[in-house]
């Protein structure tokens, strides 16, 4: 696979999903306001990440069938994301005025309705990933869906925003302290549609172990590369003192090691993600080989 | 069944449900102050109404079996309900501070934590849910966890608390209005519940449609008095004048139709909900019976 047969797949599974995530969110029963709040947040794009993820390890693993299924896991896992994202730019949380380019959703619609659109998506998620449970009756599409609530949740990613808030109001600045936010934080949800992937093509106990691994390691690796993209960002708009005091306060790996050894950080991760591959699937896993290197070099 | 054997039978429910909630919640891996608020809110305690109607249903149409599936998704439904109450007391929406005699969420674990325990309760229903799911494994429990999604989410309570917030926005006054926000803010969850005790008791169609009738009414119910209860309590704490002007601009069934107009439409509301028993059930339905009277009477 080359870089450029990645780019042509990823683009083809985008295009897919949105369609996906259109058709998933007509919401007809939902009140105008609501639904137009949800679906802002939904339609303001973004890579979606996680629902290509589902796609292409479920067609890595030579999943002949269940591709409706992994594309109901992967509009679940988005809107749950998407949700994740409005809590988080809430004035109590980030307060972060813009999101993507556009005002955030609390900005256009107000802090009720933007926590009610976060609370309706979240919800809907499972709605919807439960309705088409009943349609394929499979256990393991169950296990997917569990396995999204689970690193969702209180022991995923909501217990990582939770901690990431309290090491901010509390100025925590170790090392151990962000692993343990962002773990939770950021790779969880990524493990979540690795393993939704790996469901959906019936995937060994062996397999679902090494990709939890490995997906650990994509996680670390996005959330560096976004602390470096943030820091390079503020020094561009800013000046680089300017840019340092803003977010000097707040706990990330440019923070806490640099930005130069955070960028060293980023080569070892990315080698330790392809070693951890190599161990199980040899050349059968060229989609998350070339992932490793999109989320490492990808410039927002 | 006297209404002592209602009382009683209620109780019995409760502590069941209590100490089921409260194995259901050990929540070994959630990290300890977002563990602490979202125990602090589940275990404030209430009526538990909705678990105690997904038991009394069950019960009611002679389900033998299923009783751990009751009982998991009722604590489901307590889990979600108390979430909702977390977000609804957030200072963007309703800003109560206080919440069954104590400080809400937000004021005793800060307004982001108050959002976050919120969020990972709701999720943690669903993990919860699934976890027991996969146990199980009956297309009726996953029929109960959608119908508990759908009548949570997008078109059901949060619709319902988006309208119920847009309408304080807006000063909106009638009646249609009213009913349409608690329709979906209050009824569809006691629905919800009445159709789990329903699913679990492997009820037909029939039953189902006429049990949606009756929460219906029940909701409405439910609704009203709480209106009628809290004007009450205004005009107890502060003197009648004061009690309406803090909430006149307050869309209730009080400030809309007034304090007596409102009691006379709680015993309407109550006539037709036994009608709508008796249409199917004759005697066997005791136990909903009972219920709308323990509603419309309750104190508090």
């Amino acid at each position: 696979m080359t870089a450029m047969d990645f780019k042509k797949q990823n683009e083809a599974y985008l295009a897919e999903i949105n369609a996906a995530l259109d058709r998933a969110t007509a919401l007809e029963e939902t009140p105008e306001l609501l639904r137009r709040a949800m679906r802002y947040s939904l339609e303001a794009g973004g890579k979606r990440l996680r629902p290509c993820l589902v796609l292409g390890v479920r067609e890595m693993l030579g999943g002949k069938e269940n591709r409706e299924m992994a594309l109901s896991l992967g509009c679940g896992l988005e809107m749950i994301h998407t949700y994740s994202l409005i809590h988080d730019d809430l004035p109590c949380v980030d307060n972060d005025d813009m999101r993507r380019g556009r005002p955030s959703n609390h900005k256009v619609f107000g802090e009720g309705q933007a926590v009610f659109a976060g609370d309706a998506l979240l919800t809907y998620a499972f709605e919807w990933m439960l309705k088409n449970g009943l349609l394929y009756n499979k256990p393991n599409y169950y296990r997917a869906v569990l396995e999204i609530a689970k690193r969702a949740g209180a022991s995923g990613m909501v217990a990582g925003q939770s901690l990431d808030l309290l090491a901010e109001e509390n100025g925590t600045m170790d090392g151990e302290t962000l692993y343990r936010i962002h773990r939770r934080k950021t790779a969880d949800m990524l493990t979540a549609a690795v393993l939704a992937g790996a469901y959906s093509a019936d995937a060994d106990e062996e397999t679902l172990a090494v990709l939890t691994d490995y997906s650990d390691k994509l996680g670390l690796l996005f959330q560096l590369t976004d602390d470096i993209l943030d820091a390079e960002g503020d020094e561009q708009l800013m000046g680089k003192t300017l840019g340092k005091d803003k977010d000097s306060n707040k706990l990330t790996f440019v923070t806490l090691y640099g930005l130069e050894k955070a960028k060293r950080m980023t080569e070892d991760i990315a080698a330790e993600a392809e070693r951890i591959l190599d161990s199980r699937f040899g050349d059968g896993a060229e989609y998350l080989r070339k992932m490793i290197y999109y989320v490492k070099d990808r410039r927002h």
